[in-house]
């Protein structure tokens, strides 16, 4: 197989940084240094770049369904590479009257078939608490998986768990190493606070931000410490986005509750206002495009998000990248914003966006921006050393960034197939130069230039959450 | 009417104590003062004794059903007054498919009839929570009712509620002064716990405890707290017993939240222990005349009860009088503690045990004692100052307390009517000499002397809480 | 001795709040009542007003020197009882070289004299902290003096003392009952920022506060909280101001700590902006007139001061009365604010202060106006119940407040004979209508109606602070 | 000059851990990697050992002088690289009377001169607080100094310092980057401890820690992190010990102060307790090896500083190394604990020490381990990348550690030149087999192999503290 030498670059881990060389060779880093002599088939030169280890983006959805609607699937995966993130952490849906595994296979076969363009490890999400699905929680980590969702939002969707639920599976969890992760919004406070908006008047767009204040992040979150802390296993919140819900995970982590999160780019860069955005074509509907669960926040919360990820209270950035699209999808919800689908493509620019507004800006170290982007998901979710990280013996999955030059985010030049682009108009610095993927050329000058179906599935370890202690 | 001179009592009220003479004539407190030179009807000398507000007690049940259990009603009120409480504050509990007035109008008819010896003003509960309901919230003042109690616990239970029918009684009652109140427990987690409980082989008494952990109570009380800053309304927690959870009220109102809560006699004074009780007839079920909700707690949680009511955490000490009989309703637990009714006889011995642990200890004071177990219950309740206090004009409901001499409470000499003791064989100190009911003497020497029938119902003024800031 | 029946008042204590008459007789408050039928000298209709205890103010200097100023003395007591405060706890400084006890007998003696027109105890201050000193702060109790106060704050001044001092106070003054109090202010900071702020140029009165930042008084809260910890032995805290300091009181309390502490009228209304004030006559020295230590604050903090009296974090209002004149004391810091005296008038408007922005306001009610201006201050210096409450058998020092009509405080109708108002132009509400002491009537209509001289030293009793549990 | 391949190692940094090889020439790291085919004038073999950074230690003193004893110097220094430590950060106290700068050149010139056996960089102590002082430390970065240390601790020693030069200091060094480190103990609560102590009897080593209890650090503490605040400044505190010090640094830093420490190996593993130590030579005099400031202390805090390092509470472990002789320096305080030196060798087992009870226990992770011992410390003294890591382009300095075997910590085997060895008996799990400073071997087996003389000192860029967000 093939090698490649990459000279000159920056090289930028979680705790280094230097200029030097990577030579990686069959797929694999094979060594790091300064002025390596060294025959390579290609030899790349990286002066003035940043050479940093493919980004992990835990948290993505190819397949989401919401009512009738269901979100771009896997033919938009070459997206996360020409962002320089070369793996994603997919949700699977358990299949009702089906087992995790067997949901799991029929995932792999019928969605990713040979689409993917990244490699993927899979999270799974409990459709149907039964006994059994406790069982098998257990047996996780012999499939290669190590994390199991539970929505404690969305009342009345198949998906919706009782705390009794999210308590079983903390229970089940906890010897196998396997990590819970609950989406902690309370699905009461929602409903009611839905349909009194709605009563009001506010059927628009911005009523899913009136009805999701951020108190009913943080009650949830509290909530899911409580029941972590009875089961005492780890939790672990995905799309934190309230500084009420983060300080709370700062706090029983304190007092020693085994409870971590993450955040996500667009609660990072996005404020609420946008749901109030109109457009010639779509008048008030246009905030529909930012429709997405937690709502976005105001300034406060941005703010209390950026210290989090600085001061390590939060330990990821993901993009919660659930691509629905607007004439298809959100439109479904023209009157009712309760039937406009939640979520948004964002698997491409997670890694520009947070280089821009957080490295760039001065908010994050580098080190800190591969360690967030990159290190720490893949430690998360048990792949590391293979991903995350530009250690010898790591998959050879590099990303050159070059920071020079700024762009606009549009519609035109995205990858992710979806109909419209939400960070539409945000202006970045840099962008992804070459990305490789298990030492292939996947990208060039932010296009794609591999082959569907290289991405591979990537067995997760237990306890990864043990990393982050 | 009759006027009654009490001389040279000690007279203690929330904040004074001083050496004094009462004089009460036609059902009012008419002066307080020393050496008072007026002709009365009768003269008592309380030389030696405390002169002090008869009790309120704000949480009694003399009507509740769980399964197929009733507990003992108003034919034991004598109990009340014998231990000095004067007033009850009773829950009355919606009938479904009727409104709370109904439902009020119905148990005053059917259940208090005229049985009551103790003065009474009524709390409701939700079974129905309708559209109408939340209306009728907003009219409850003009019926003299001014609080609507929620079980966040007893999954499964007609009158378990859900977090949105909690959020909407708060919006309701803001507006109109009423207080909303619940009984934090997360019904969830323990169902879960219980059913685990139960196929561990834990089937007695102790298992009540066992599912029912401190952090049960912790968890519903954040989160009761989360919907009070959501609705932006006061919420009062009843039954405040564990430690992590009298924290979050104190936490969350020292942020701003108007949160509020009580305590309850045996949570001051019975260690989870007794749940293993054992005893010749019954064996290890004897445990089930202690199984009461939440359940009894270690010694750390009572000193921080103890605290907390020391240094205003918590404003209120109440019974949750709630008597079921061991053989008729207890029993029906046998081999499931799930199915053994919660709640115990306890009106008549709060004053006494609270003097005896916390004032004869020195961990509150006398005025303490009167503010926590008198004032505040009637000022929460919007019955202050018709009750609560020894002020001129208020209602002449006087406890003349006899400091001397040790006793053991004991079956025998109990009035509750219940078929045994919860409190048997603890110690005393001091008894209720003298109790007086709007002027007229009904318990002499703990014995009741008066006639059934003679409580009458209090009409309770809104935003009674707003006296707490 | 003369009686005096006031009728039809609306009484307000501690805790109660009702219709009735008060009847006073040998300087005693002999009975409370509703149509209280008995033979009084005199018969004074209180229809529609509020009849209270006399005001405890338990921070006054009617002595102190700064460099060369001294404050304006006795002469003024009149002004207290004009502003309803019967009583007030005054601050003898000890006599360098002298026993506590010595410089106590010379300062009633040389100071107080024949000049008394309201009651009062003692504070000492500690000068002169040799080994005698702190081995008779154990025996202070036998003269009726129960507190001792070190100033933290002051570097370079004889009064200002180590830590080494304060702690060595904490634990002689714990068995005896003693209260330690401190003026908690980082001498070392503000002597630092003194020089620093004076070497920017910033020579006028708004150098005061630039050079005494809200974190000079939090520093040295939670270095008298940490010396209490160790002493084990109560602290309070004078003249609190800062928002950080109110809270590190109210955290270290409830963590366990001994400590307690009060705030001043000018602490609730008045903001740092006066200290930039200008007048023709003063130009920008008009600001002098404020310079007071702690320094004036912001708004937010004003806020946090009241919600901490009316929560309990803080529990009395005093007025730091200290009243340096403007002409002969104040302009000796021309052109250097360091040789600004610090301190103003106060005791004459703490209470129409407080009832007009506080329960005219809603801010507190009734109950706690009596609670933090009268009652508590009584208990914390150890003269209560004869002063401080309306309770039968206590000193008859009463104020009849009447409610109705607005008045504009200023210079020519104030009593404290010092030569400005710092009070000028604040409209209040209401005024003393009359004021008894020991059933004296002493003002009326504001005027003062009685005998220079009157006034009394009322003995404390140790373990005043044991009230505030 | 020579090369070396150390091959197939376990290669441990901060972030990663992999099987590989290191190849350094020339002094520096030049590539890491795997199966690296490059010829080098010597091979390692370090299959089954740890190959890590060479530890950097940020708290020694050679020289420190207590009273009329002085601690053993430079000729110690091979203790150093022993242990595994290649860099230390010492400190130079300022000669009164002479400029920071001179002091220093005095000091490389007469105490380290050709002895050092490890490089060096300096921090610089405070003696002199002079204008000239405060605004020399803005141009300490200029001579690769980027530290300055102020004790707030012993009163009355020329070094002790008021916190008017600590907050001088901190509005000085906050704009050149320079990092302001105070040893936090409250000066005037010992020193009255300590004559309480001396009266009360303890005269013996014990009395250090009665004199000492944890509240004298953590008032410090407090006290340090409002001058922070108010200087806007980050401050660093070493050597913390105890739990509520920690947690005040945890607790200010999360409210935004810029607020930092450290930890010392003895504070995470020798317990208060030795203090009583006796021995048959020294009778209860033998608790003066153990007697080091702050005191030694409980489990409690043992706990919590494991706690604190494995949560990124505190970010480095240093040695506090300050090598007293017993017979010549110990001895002084015969009768007097207060004349005990405080201080104890250490910089030789603090690796092993912390591999032994925290990696080898799980309590931290082996990358935590470099973090904490070599990366952080090189990071926060502007010493990094060139020491504290193996990255490419990095100082060769490298630790190979053999984690077999066990072996006890003993006199007879110890390299520091002191008459006793603090950490005798204690068992270790491993140690360093193989130790290269800037490529050279220095030491083999754990004997020193290398040459005095050879260390260099490290010049310090300043804003290290940057890298700790």
């Amino acid at each position: 197989m093939k090698s490649t030498l990459i000279k000159n670059g920056t090289i930028v881990t979680a705790s280094d940084e230097y200029v030097g060389d990577v030579f990686m060779k069959d797929g694999k880093i094979e060594m790091v240094g300064q002025g390596l002599d060294v025959t390579a088939d290609e030899v790349v030169d990286a002066t003035g770049k940043y050479v940093m280890p493919g980004g992990v983006d835990q948290h993505t959805h190819f397949l989401f369904k919401m009512d009738d609607s269901r979100c771009v699937g896997w033919e938009s995966s070459a997206a996360a590479v020409c962002g320089g993130t070369t793996t994603v952490v997919d949700f699977v849906n358990q299949e009702v009257g089906k087992s995790l595994k067997e949901s799991v296979e029929n995932y792999e076969r019928d969605e990713v078939g040979d689409l993917a363009c990244c490699d993927y490890a899979f999270h799974t999400v409990v459709y149907d608490p039964t006994d059994e699905l406790f069982e098998e929680i257990k047996k996780l980590p012999e499939y290669g998986i190590t994390s199991v969702k539970l929505f404690m939002a969305y009342k009345g969707q198949a998906y919706h768990m009782e705390d009794g639920s999210v308590l079983r599976a903390l229970q089940s969890a906890k010897e196998a190493g396997v990590t819970i992760m609950v989406h902690a919004e309370n699905a009461e406070m929602i409903a009611t606070l839905q349909q009194q908006t709605m009563d009001a008047g506010i059927t628009g767009p911005y009523g899913h931000a009136v009805s999701r204040p951020p108190i009913v992040e943080e009650e949830a979150v509290k909530r899911a410490a409580c029941l972590a802390e009875l089961a005492d296993a780890p939790i672990y919140i995905v799309h934190v986005t309230a500084k009420g819900a983060m300080e709370a995970i700062r706090d029983a982590y304190a007092k020693g509750v085994k409870i971590f999160g993450e955040t996500c780019t667009h609660y990072l860069t996005v404020k609420t206002d946008v749901l109030k955005s109109t457009s010639p074509e779509n008048g008030e509907f246009e905030g529909a495009k930012y429709v997405c669960s937690p709502a976005l926040r105001s300034q406060e919360h941005i703010d209390a998000m950026w210290e989090a990820i600085r001061k390590g209270w939060l330990n990821a950035v993901s993009s919660d990248h659930c691509a629905f699209n607007f004439e298809e999808h959100k439109k479904r919800g023209l009157g009712d914003f309760r039937k406009i689908p939640n979520g948004c493509a964002g698997v491409e620019n997670r890694m520009q966006m947070v280089w821009t507004y957080g490295v760039e800006t001065g908010k994050i170290s580098k080190q800190q921006f591969v360690e967030l982007c990159c290190t720490n998901p893949a430690k998360i979710n048990g792949i590391y050393p293979q991903k995350g990280t530009l250690a010898p013996g790591s998959d050879a999955d590099v990303l050159i960034y070059d920071p020079n030059g700024e762009s606009t985010i549009t519609m035109a030049t995205s990858h992710h197939k979806t109909d419209y682009e939400p960070f539409e108009g945000w202006k970045v610095k840099g962008r992804p130069s070459k990305v490789y993927l298990r030492g292939e050329l996947v990208v060039e000058d932010s296009q794609y230039v591999g082959k569907e179906g290289t991405g591979k599935f990537v067995a997760g370890k237990p306890f990864g959450l043990a990393y982050q202690k």
